[in-house]
């Protein structure tokens, strides 16, 4: 199974292991005969660990993969993914083919344990997923004057550290603001960066995700109107960089209901939420396919890590109502 | 001469020099015979441009240099400075025997230009200066939580950064709240330090500097309560690591006043200021050798720099108002 070094034994594996039962419990009641043809599929490379490179598997499915692109990744050991795909019998030439699947499909379901800690938070074992955030990735760099730490009085100076440091509690501040968004600075760096000088240059990385797109541009330019703000504030300059981007991808609002429905007949209540992380299911709804996600909480609210886990009646929890998702689906589709 | 890689012309050059010619004027003025004997003095390596000890001459002269540390010193090339003093003649382990020279001294004087910007500021040509910063320097370390950007909720993180970026603008609070000293935080690293992780450890520097030694205590405690301050709001660790420290040097109150006064009677106008960086007269004053330094105006407020310079009329001002400060302080011996 896919995964990350050191990852926990759920991210992946759980989707696939329920998958197989709920085939077999389809297959039996139906007779081997279901109204809808009804398949399983295990993607290849979700996690992108080997070559850096996340959702390879569902993007080429869904035809978003650039193929330019991954024709150059390498992994550690410089072996290039075309090469790595050979010796497993896979053609990376027409890894696309596999669209041809997805072109008459129904709907598309996944099962997954958050990555977070929501469900955790509000104690609730199961959640109805509303889509994927869409993320803005950005550098910033604020860019003073050094000067000796010593000599130079402090409205003398031009402090790109300074500037800098202003974006974080503002971050917090626009979050907080945007109705569900969550903005992270995971990265600083600073020049020329000794202990007896004023900051010259301040670098720090941005990352904001929500799940409405116009609130997202909200949160991007508030961010960037508070930078020209502490910039001016300090005699600083400032700009930006892109580093990535990716649109909300919003799951098809039928069948998110039918999966709070499933989860509230599972165990009494239900949440909506937004997943922070992308999945392949957020491939599968680009490419046009009615999808729905089910989340089950997390022991720690964390993944892809080793002490990643679920309590026991949780995991039995989500089987029944991933199931019973399932065959909403299929009475959804014959109608 | 004395000097850093790319300095500027008269770091250095301008006190030997001025001393020459006040030099040839007292031995003109007293027929040879001055009421105390005069010397001039070229301190070798003050800057530590190439062994990374600065003050060198200067603290072997006042008893100060750590002989055991300063012998293992190496340049870049690998040369030990014990190796690269034998060299031009002069034997490491008997160079604290210099400080006989400062035995009987009545006074020590030094001419130097400023650098900073104050005297620019203010317009002035010429200062005297109070005695040297002390200087508290600490490493601060915060330690959060590393959290996945898309999936964690803003109230769960525990942010590294973000304590560390609260402390930029109170550095400036406390540096305004202090009478004249001064904060810098010149570096910070963050880990994982990488844009889809809340910062797990944020490593910030601290400099602070102060005239006044129970004022830098008041600063760097200040620092310390407000580093725990940030820590509890954002439920995070924080340590502290002494990097260096040094007390304020002050120089002789009574000498002071003759450098003021000189300045005075040379250009209408004076000011009193602390001295940012360290200077071979904080040693002097160290040993115990009445003290006072002059600082002449720098063009652009900055020096270690090929454009440090300073207007010709402000360079003979100085030379004329530091041998007038000779002639007071020698009438100030003979008393």
């Amino acid at each position: 199974m896919d995964s990350v070094p050191n990852g926990g034994w759920l991210d992946g594996c759980l989707n696939v292991l329920a998958g197989m039962e709920i085939l077999r419990r389809i297959s039996a009641a139906y007779h081997g005969k279901p109204p809808v043809t009804v398949r399983l599929v295990d993607w290849a490379d979700e996690e992108g660990a080997r070559f850096g490179k996340s959702l390879f598997g569902s993007s080429a499915c869904s035809g978003n993969l650039n193929l330019d692109e991954a024709r150059e990744l390498k992994d550690k050991q410089g072996i290039r993914l075309p090469d790595a795909l050979k010796e497993v019998g896979i053609e990376f030439e027409r890894v696309k083919e596999s669209g041809k699947e997805l072109q008459n499909a129904g709907a598309y379901l996944e099962l997954h344990i958050e990555q977070g800690p929501v469900l955790l938070d509000l104690e609730l074992p199961l959640g109805a997923v509303l889509g994927t955030f869409g993320v803005e990735r950005h550098a910033i760099t604020f860019r003073g004057q050094a000067a000796h730490s010593g000599s130079t009085p402090m409205n003398r100076r031009k402090d790109g550290f300074l500037a800098a440091a202003k974006m974080s509690p503002e971050i917090y501040r626009i979050a907080a603001r945007s109705n569900g968004g969550v903005c992270t600075i995971g990265s600083c760096t600073t020049r020329p960066g000794i202990v007896t000088s004023v900051v010259e240059e301040c670098r720090i990385t941005l990352d904001q995700r929500h799940l409405d797109a116009s609130a997202l541009g909200r949160m991007l330019q508030e961010a960037k109107d508070a930078s020209k703000r502490f910039s001016e504030e300090g005699r600083v300059g400032v700009t930006w960089d892109r580093l990535w981007e990716i649109e909300p991808i919003l799951f098809k609002p039928e069948l998110v209901d039918l999966c709070a429905k499933a989860i509230s007949e599972t165990c009494g209540k239900t949440h909506r939420l937004a997943s922070g992380p992308l999945h392949d299911a957020a491939e599968v709804a680009r490419a046009g396919v009615p999808t729905a996600m089910m989340f089950v909480q997390s022991l720690h609210g964390i993944s892809h890590n080793k002490i990643e886990d679920t309590k026991e009646e949780h995991l039995e929890m989500c089987v029944i109502a991933f199931d019973e998702l399932a065959e909403k689906t299929i009475q959804w589709l014959k109608r």
